[in-house]
């Protein structure tokens, strides 16, 4: 199989479009269009009632130790499901280490964080809410929050109707993650995989055939086209201390193993054509730009601007349509409800 | 007119509960219910294409200078359109000056601000994008990043047709007075008003009865029940420097005239159930103490703990249904975008 995709993928070359059955068939091998249907995932069935639940926890601030961050602060779902900043700014306007990932279909990916440390998205929604970080609120006072307004307790028991406690930090965990596996856009890409031979360009075809035969597409493939595994950053050429700071060692900070040193996951790249900066470090804001230190720092190739241009083409049908998400109207606190902590930690 | 109002009003004494009629008839005099179309403002006809660009505007982060903050996050249409924090959070995690007003039916207030200095939404709007404030951002940044995006261009364009530049600060102010006009939240106490007996509780209508009796209406009424008019407060007895402290003469920084001093806006009470914490200091979080505190302040009255608790349940029909809000995708950034200030700016 994977010998007829190599060949498939090799036959790719030369003109700069290729027939579009090969390129289809060549695709179909490396990629994969969105499900139909809502994703499930490990050890939590998804229902209606988690969804909507998790949709209110999504756009609560109480959540946060201030009351001032959502989920949604950071993964802002009218600017693609990001911040669009360098490294988010959290609790006390401390700055994020890394790059905010998009939460638009990562229900998809195969683990979460830059560095892959949750293993799925239920583990990935506590990291950013403990102490020190941008929500920097503790589970107990989440819990303690969330039980203190009688229309979450009833949520959660519809919810969660076996449970003896249904108000648990675990299960707001698993409502988030119903709710983000909803989170999915379908792109002109997965029309054109599907069989729409309109819905890309000549110049996104010529793009994804770029894209295929100079290699991206080793690493960044699967149904995100990207998301799945880990590879160093720089592997043929350091970009430099700007894009990779010494200090960030990636993966190794995860396995404390010395071979995976500044590795990190393949950015998965549906909608990165509206979700700059770029890279970990959130440092290039332009999106051929990123193309180009790509193609230099993990392939050694030097793309003219024209191939850049075909590439950025091909990323921008990745682009896909949001669902529609009707802001919610979250329960009002009670007297119980534990009160915002704004003060700013001593530096 | 004003005579048989307080003829009506002084007729509901004694008993717990006044007449249905009676006290229908009382509280038209007194009241509003809310309009069934979009109120109109002055200088800005109000069409659907202002209104879409202003929800875009309403949610778009990259008004401030930060990129972190939106008209949104301290005006959040999930938690009743306010923040839930004694005083807003911006940029560089300045608190603000004064608690949040909710951006709900703000448009039928006469004034914005607590202390009015604002005469309408879009005059209202342009205070917390300028520097030192919420958004901390200059009218020049907000249109340069406006220009910067050609959805926006367009948008405004169409917006905006007879306008020689449409993409401007005004039109930005316009536009997101339009939107939020929109905001318009039809209560129980509306559908009462209109005529639907069962709309109240026997609760809520002894709380009106209360509310009128006691001279709560005299400063909390109109459309809006408040919203209207300023009062000094503490016009009886001086709530004390936690509630009112000493150095915010609330509309004396408008006018500049002794008279004026700690003078503020009677707050509209429409969906005051849902955005605690109360008064323009933010110190009191629970609803019925808030009642308590301005019957001794402003009236001189104690009242029982039924009494409170009937006030308190004919505000909770000041709670409205939400008009639904679809999350909107935003025009993203492109190369000539102002990228975010994050730092924070020096104590």
């Amino acid at each position: 199989m994977r010998g007829r995709m190599l060949g498939l993928a090799l036959a790719l070359t030369a003109g700069t479009t290729a027939g579009a059955d090969e390129l289809r068939e060549a695709a179909g091998y490396l990629f994969a269009p969105l499900p139909s249907t809502i994703p499930a995932v490990r050890d939590n069935r998804i229902t209606p009632a988690k969804i909507e639940l998790g949709k209110a926890l999504f756009f609560d601030p109480r959540l946060s130790a201030s009351g001032v961050f959502s989920c949604s602060s950071c993964h802002n779902l009218a600017t693609g499901g990001d911040d669009n900043l360098e490294t988010s700014i959290g609790h006390g306007w401390q700055k994020g280490p890394r790059n905010t990932p998009t939460v638009l279909n990562a229900v998809l990916n195969e683990a979460q964080f830059w560095d892959g440390r949750a293993e799925d998205l239920k583990a990935q929604v506590k990291v950013p809410m403990t102490p020190g970080a941008q929500m920097s609120n503790t589970p107990e006072n989440v819990v303690n929050t969330l039980n203190s307004m009688p229309r979450y307790v009833e949520w959660f028991g519809v919810a969660f109707p076996d449970d003896a406690e249904p108000v648990s930090f675990n299960n707001m965990a698993k409502a988030l993650e119903a709710f983000e596996a909803t989170l999915i856009t379908p792109a002109p890409f997965d029309a054109w995989l599907n069989g729409d031979d309109e819905a890309l360009s000549d110049e996104a075809k010529a793009g994804l055939t770029l894209f295929i035969e100079r290699g991206c597409a080793s690493c960044h493939r699967g149904v995100n086209v990207g998301g799945h595994g880990y590879y160093p950053f720089g592997l043929v050429e350091n970009p430099g201390t700007e894009l990779l700071p010494a200090d960030d060692k990636g993966r190794f900070a995860v396995t404390s193993t010395e071979i995976d040193e500044y590795f990190f996951r393949a950015a998965p790249l549906r909608n990165v054509a509206v979700t700059a900066p770029y890279f970990h470090s959130g440092k290039v804001w332009d999106l051929k730009v990123a193309v180009e230190v790509m193609a230099g720092a993990q392939l050694g190739e030097e793309l003219t601007g024209d191939e850049a241009d075909r590439i950025v083409a091909f990323l921008q049908s990745l682009t896909g349509a949001m669902p529609p998400v009707i802001i919610p109207v979250l329960p009002s606190e009670t007297s119980s409800t534990p009160r915002p902590a704004t003060v700013r930690p001593a530096e």
